[in-house]
């Protein structure tokens, strides 16, 4: 098959996010995006109260209701479509990619226990966002057992499994809901249950069963290992979880009539494996090849890598065999805080003076203080800060640590703490391009993806803190142009993924460069980022640690 | 004379500050404060141009004109004793305080060369304000050569002599003005040229000499020494420092004709030796035994403590005979940044949002801040400050250091930052304290005087990070007052400082009484603050020097 022979032809992408679902229509020839469409999930995130309950969650649950999602399949791909002015039949596969870990308690046909008479009042029953951290009391067990014993998969995973993935969320239902856990016939990552909604055909990914659910060389934990852990979950495996795992980019099913009365779309078409957020943005950058590092910058970022070679990282999120690309060992690492350490500081550290600045220059607070700070030489400001507002997640994978800023004085300007904070997550970027180089894992080419793109100045640092000439994802709805590009794949119109991503994906290489003087300056201060680092992260001073616990008990 | 003699009798006390002078009518047999005025410098500082000249300060200078003080003399004297109603034949006697090391080169009748014609343009003629900081070099000189001869005297002032005094000042005229140091019959302390101007008198008083002028056991620095440093300076101190030492509480001299006429005050009263301002407010809170420390608070904080034992204790800035009280060693420390540390705050680093609620409660956003801070339980902001942004006087006497916050989180707000930096400085003066009970000179108690004393919330952190009550100083204007109880005792009213201090001085004992479960909260936390203090600032790492030469380099 060649370009030609796909003129015609187009396929859909559908983005599960945090808050909202976007879907977009894509021309299999080359990519071109002709619409989209968002849909807002109308119970969005539920972390405070239980609808028709009346319950309070406790701190740090986050649940979502399983109809939102569908419910994104029946407005934003029908309006996506009209809007692309494609005919239906035209369009030849659908792919769809989710937040992860995200899951969600079904019955044997797939139905989610919430939706269950039985179970409609119980929290337990809902979707677990990825974001609800309630289980990190099992997630400790689970590491604590697993390095006492050895486990082969720890590694994998850069020494910790987390909170937010599918052992931690399974114990926490046996633990705390009991019946919950022995009525569910599944425990389903939302990537998959979306899919099996399209096509009703269970498949688990391969990305998130790797990621997410410690499925490392055709093996998850054993029944020894879960027994240790509790007599109660040693069936979780076998009982729960395991099923027929689909690669990325492979059909999972075809398209069943109820859902293609949904999205308008025809019966039949193919429906490719399910895909997480991140890992899906890797062939819409054309980051298909080995060293490749693609940051999808937002409020946080996630990095992915994908590589010929097998090492174990200290403090990355996890390695998993076709984890992005097919054939090629896929790497996670993430910085648990970036765009949103800047939001915060415009929120709530910035004076009256700069608000009506910024008013005035019909700019964003943010785009003044950039502004400002972008006038600055290097190191003016005399300040240097540590990146971990919101904890570390690589690689130091610690969320009891906190943000640092040092060197301030009587003339410190608004700008000069905001550019410290742009550079401290560079430096931190630069701190995990280093971990996977130190273990033998090349990175070749930063490339760009998500929010924080629009910042030039943030890009210039951070190709200059990395010394790396950095490249810019082309597409503004990268996950949903990748999962369009699987749906491509999927269909047959491409050989794999790497040859759609060249033909459907985009980036602009070398949309930043390093400027050798400013590489220097910077390394200066790497240095002494680092040194900081190392005291305040690897135990040097657990001062972060204990003003944690004092808070803690203070507010208790 | 028992207080009924004096019934009648009146004292007047002049302060002069920074900005302006500060006059104040006392009855002498209680310390009734009857009148008070103000009257600001013309010229202010002078730090950007030399009027007259056009002629651009280098950094760091701050010069202002001997007139300004005199102009003090014929405004703000006479409106105070206008306004207390007090006849000027019931005055018995003046006194002044002064900032302090302030220094002028004046004619051998102590004519300021900045009135002469040959040097009223030259910036060297004129007066250098106590905060003149470019004599770092010649500083740094001194020390370097009295730390390799091993100098007895440097002990004496806690191992470090500052850029402000008078052999630093002295020897950049020599320097840079050779000219101006050959005509220079005396270089004079401010505190002792007002006096001079009052009565005729050049008398160096105790206090300065000792603190300012390197003058120790009845000798300043050796001839030797001073020939090391520079042979054209080996006669500073017999050409243009040596004189007359008076005692404080003593008598200078007696008021003459012109000052009476500029005053309004009978010609022929006694006029006290000169004072410092810090130093003089002592007496006014009462604080004249040993183990009586007085912070006078404000945007800096200085220390002042009288003890019956001489010690050298590392870091202050220095111990004199009778340099608060005679027949007392009188120690001085000081923190650099303490109210401005808050004031710089709440200026750079408040949001829009909280200057409106303030300013919808009529109040300032310093009590908005202290208001939602004090609800706060201690420690449950998770934060901890170095209280450094201004450099740290006492006792690490390094201007290079700078402010540090650890323990921010995206939850972080205004109020637990500025928390934070309150009990920072709270830290700071509690490292002050141990040093001296460290080095064996008793604190007994903590005697607050200044602007600060009215944020009950602070007082209330000091009172439990120092676990020790807080007395207050009843007096709004204290140093007047302190200089108004010397005028006292120079007239002979009381027959010591002690006991004048006792009738016309005034605190109020327990202010503030330590909260036992608060002093152990913040125990927990100033081991914390100590071991961040050691770390930054005695070598651990040394980031904060490096960050300033950063800053200086590329700014340069």
């Amino acid at each position: 098959m060649t370009n030609e022979d796909h003129d015609d032809s187009y396929v859909v992408g559908v983005d599960f996010g945090t808050l909202s679902g976007r879907a977009v229509v894509v021309r299999v020839s080359d990519g071109a995006e002709l619409g989209s469409a968002v849909s807002v999930y109308p119970h969005a995130v539920i972390d405070e109260v239980l609808p028709g309950t009346g319950e309070r969650l406790p701190p740090e649950w986050a649940l979502q209701v399983p109809t939102d999602y569908v419910h994104v399949l029946r407005t934003a791909v029908p309006e996506a479509l009209r809007e692309s002015g494609v005919a239906p039949g035209q369009v030849v596969g659908i792919a769809t990619d989710f937040t992860a870990c995200t899951m969600v308690p079904t019955l044997a046909d797939g139905t989610p226990l919430c939706e269950t008479a039985d179970f409609a009042s119980e929290p337990h029953a809902y979707v677990k966002l990825w974001r609800h951290h309630a289980a990190q009391g099992q997630a400790d067990r689970i590491n604590a057992l697993a390095d006492e014993r050895g486990e082969q998969w720890l590694g994998r995973y850069g020494g910790l499994i987390s909170s937010e993935w599918e052992f931690a969320k399974g114990l926490q239902i046996l633990e705390e809901a009991p019946a919950v856990y022995a009525a569910m016939a599944h425990f389903v990552e939302l990537a998959d249950w979306i899919v099996w909604q399209l096509c009703g055909e269970y498949v688990r990914n391969a990305c998130s069963a790797g990621y997410k659910g410690i499925y490392q060389d055709g093996e998850y934990p054993s029944r020894d290992f879960l027994t240790a852990l509790d007599p109660r979950f040693a069936g979780f495996v076998e009982d729960k979880l395991e099923h027929r795992i689909g690669q990325l980019g492979e059909p999972a099913g075809h398209l069943t009539a109820e859902a293609a009365s949904w999205t308008g779309l025809p019966e039949g078409i193919v429906v490719a494996v399910g895909n997480v957020d991140a890992h899906v943005s890797a062939p819409a950058a054309q980051a298909v090849e080995p060293g490749q590092l693609v940051a999808i910058m937002g409020t946080s970022t996630c990095h992915v890598l994908s590589s010929a070679v097998l090492r174990d990282v200290p403090g990355m999120c996890g390695v998993v065999d076709g984890g992005i690309i097919p054939g090629l060992w896929g790497y996670e690492a993430g910085q648990s805080g970036v765009g949103d350490i800047f939001g915060w500081f415009v929120q709530t550290c910035v004076p009256p003076q700069y608000h009506a600045a910024a008013e005035q220059a019909g700019v964003s607070v943010h785009e003044h203080l950039t502004e400002l700070a972008a006038a600055q030489p290097i190191g003016a400001h005399g300040l240097l800060a540590l990146d971990w507002h919101s904890g570390n997640r690589s690689t130091l994978v610690d969320h009891e640590l906190s943000g640092l800023v040092v060197g301030q004085t009587l003339a410190t300007l608004p700008e000069d703490t905001y550019r410290a904070l742009l550079e401290s997550t560079a430096f931190g970027a630069r701190v995990i391009v280093e971990a996977f180089r130190g273990a033998g894992v090349p990175v070749t080419e930063f490339i760009v993806a998500g929010g924080l793109l629009r910042n030039p100045l943030l890009m210039q640092i951070y190709a200059d803190v990395l010394n790396l000439p950095l490249s810019a994802v082309k597409s503004g709805q990268g996950p949903a142009l990748g999962a369009a590009i699987h749906a491509a794949v999927a269909a047959g119109a491409y050989p794999d993924i790497r040859k759609a991503a060249q033909a459907m994906g985009g980036r602009t290489v070398g949309a930043f460069t390093p400027v050798p003087e400013n590489v220097a300056a910077y390394d200066e201060l790497y240095a002494e980022y680092l040194a900081l680092h190392d005291h305040f992260g690897r135990g040097g001073n657990d001062v972060m640690r204990r003003l944690k616990t004092i808070r803690r008990k203070a507010l208790s």
